[in-house]
């Protein structure tokens, strides 16, 4: 991503990917974005970092199982505060693909859901660039 | 969106197009999401509520505004808190515009960025379906 891509020109710092990983390693909801013939689609999921990867935790008859078989996926995280005008946002880019049981992490490892539900299908989006930024104040 | 895609399965409550406007219109942050090649690209923006459309401003050098020239477009919005576990998510999608300097609105209705910066484009996101969801305490 350019330089002039920054949504925030000034007062912004580039995050590395080691401050992008901890600020992922350090929350629970992010939002999964994949692509259907209509644009995007932008929808939160509780996660887990896994080795570097970003895993969650779906309904196998969902639409999202469905689009999320096979496919280019990015997972977005943020935090702004209106009164300070201030925050950061990370972007993972890659690929999304089903995780077989056996490639799974342990139970403590995997994504802790916050409703119940049958979601039994992990997903898992495996980075191909990451990138983050900090709107720090003026 | 069918029932069967909500991320949350339970304690789960649908949110008509009034609240999701109503939430809309009371924040300044929000993510705006479109697909290059690679995938979908989720990026934060301040942003207006501009008759039911999403305002935002950005530079006209940007590869944000080089990809939101008249495409598919959504933008999303949310808020989730780590302790009760609840929150809510709206989903706007729709299609992006520039917008003439004759068809915006007067500048106080118009997005307030947060960071300094040439900021002169303003690009509309005309809703096609707007969905949201609240996430209630058990």
């Amino acid at each position: 991503m350019n330089s002039d891509e920054r949504w925030f020109p000034s007062h912004l710092r580039e995050l590395g990917t080691a401050e992008c990983l901890k600020l992922l390693a350090a929350h629970q909801v992010g939002m999964v974005a994949y692509c259907d013939d209509q644009g995007p689609v932008v929808l939160p999921v509780n996660y887990a970092l896994d080795h570097g990867c970003v895993l969650i935790q779906i309904s196998p008859h969902s639409t999202l199982a469905r689009c999320l078989r096979a496919t280019p996926a990015s997972f977005q995280l943020d935090e702004f505060d209106d009164y300070t005008r201030t925050g950061w946002s990370v972007l993972v880019r890659g690929d999304a693909a089903y995780v077989e049981s056996a490639d799974l992490p342990t139970d403590d490892d995997r994504p802790h859901t916050w409703a119940e539900g049958q979601r039994t299908l992990h997903v898992r989006i495996t980075p191909r660039d990451i990138s983050g930024r900090r709107l720090l104040p003026v």
